[in-house]
């Protein structure tokens, strides 16, 4: 039944990103200068929003990005100086259309990455935006320089009926949520996954699987969600990490997802792939 | 029955990365000064082996890179210009040792990355080895830059019980290997599998599932491997990403998997993940 589940927010086919045209700058010109095309409209660091939540568009007065075709329509976007903070952004994309979100999240990813390489890491020469803005290149060293895509395993760790979440500091008060973090060099999924749940919660892990992915645009993730089965329910948390963590019964997260009064915890937000993790595993 | 099939190669534990020292450069200092230290040999860019095919270690003279432990033993890398490019790696690892090719990826990846990342792509200034080689920070905007980790989706698309595989310019005459593609922005795993196989092939893919995952230092990737099905047979390759795509039934990858003389193709080495991919497609 969990294949009958939504999908995790921001996930979705998006724009046609017409991968073929970013080679071909006479090509982009051409459909920048063109009466159809369109920019996204920003307000205070994230693109902004219809009272319907739908993405709002403008003429393209200065289309630095060519993030693709929506039908016929060429869709470009500025760069901006972009919200980093999701928890500035919480607010505004819980308005947020579903049918929108993919789009909302490649542009937010691709301008903040803009905004914060102008630079070659090789060289330290200044770069220029080629391929449509899909890549810089370096004009001293030559070098290509491609948006930064950061993949985060984020698990839910089962023992005996219970799953296991923990709380970040910085989460707002009563929240617990999946243990996450950023996949190393020379790790596979289930080889992070496994390091994630022992340095953070002492946890040994098993039987790790792949649930769904999600990109997360603060700044420029891709969250892979998998399940695991702990070996024991012995935690030895990492207090650097997370501010506690425990294990939770079906009821108890039940309770939490309906957000009843009294439930033991506040879930995370329907945006996070934590919650579509919660979802599905209440729905198996 | 596919679960017994071995896991890709370069996937497993590798070293205890020790995550929560990373932060004490105090107690990395004095790991690195201590009689147990060791480091990597390099020769002509990648990792020497030995005659049976093991990573070889000597006195730590110039330890950068802090990778982890073995057992009590800290390990460490230096920062090389290192092979940027697997088929020059190809003859060397095919002697590698599985149980040092996670350790193997990870120097290589790491090494890599800050012999080409010395500078900031916030600012262009100069970048120092932090966290024991796990970042990089700018002395003048005090950016922190982290080793990148770049998924792919790589993935074999299935009609009628026959197997989409494609040829790339650069293969050995006669390799056909599974399609693939960066995972860009704004996109998750089968929104990134959907837009390749069409983009490369033309095939419309429904019913995307992940199957295993990879580190792949080549620089430094995270392979994503994945099965989907194709709506039909019919194919609209893109011919400056393939020279060729076709599909192959049952017989036909077996033969090439058990490399018989006159197989119709030659199948990806046994350190990438197609070739995990089409030994759990024949075994299923």
């Amino acid at each position: 039944m969990t294949d009958l589940l939504p999908d995790p927010f921001f996930s979705g086919p998006g724009l046609d990103r017409a991968d073929a045209l970013r080679a071909d700058e006479a090509a982009i010109r051409n459909l920048a200068a063109g009466p159809a095309a369109r920019q996204l409209k920003w307000h205070e660091g994230l693109p902004e929003l219809s009272n319907d939540g739908r993405l709002v568009w403008v003429t393209a007065a200065n289309p630095q990005l060519f993030l693709g075709f929506e039908g016929d329509i060429p869709c470009f976007s500025t760069i901006e100086e972009v919200t980093p903070d999701a928890r500035a952004a919480f607010p505004r994309m819980a308005l947020l259309d579903g049918n929108d979100a993919p789009l909302f999240a490649a542009a937010l990813s691709l301008s903040r990455w803009h905004s914060r390489h102008r630079f070659c890491a090789n060289s330290g020469h200044p770069t220029v935006i080629v391929r449509g803005g899909w890549s810089r290149r370096c004009a001293d060293c030559g070098a290509e320089h491609y948006p930064r895509v950061d993949p985060v395993v984020i698990m839910l760790a089962e023992h005996d009926g219970r799953l296991l979440l923990g709380r970040q500091p910085q989460y707002p008060p009563g929240r617990y949520s999946a243990l996450a973090g950023f996949v190393e060099v020379g790790e596979n999924v289930e080889a992070a996954v496994a390091r994630e749940l022992f340095e953070e919660a002492g946890v040994r892990a098993t039987d790790i699987r792949y649930v769904a992915s999600q990109p997360w645009p603060f700044p420029s993730s891709l969250m892979i969600g998998c399940r695991a089965s702990a070996e024991g329910p012995e935690l030895k948390i990492d207090t650097n990490e997370l501010e506690d963590a425990r294990w939770f019964d079906r009821e108890e997260v039940l309770a939490a997802l309906d957000e009843q009064c009294g439930a033991p915890f506040l879930p995370p937000p329907k945006t996070a792939i934590a919650r579509t993790l919660l979802e599905r595993w209440v729905a198996a």
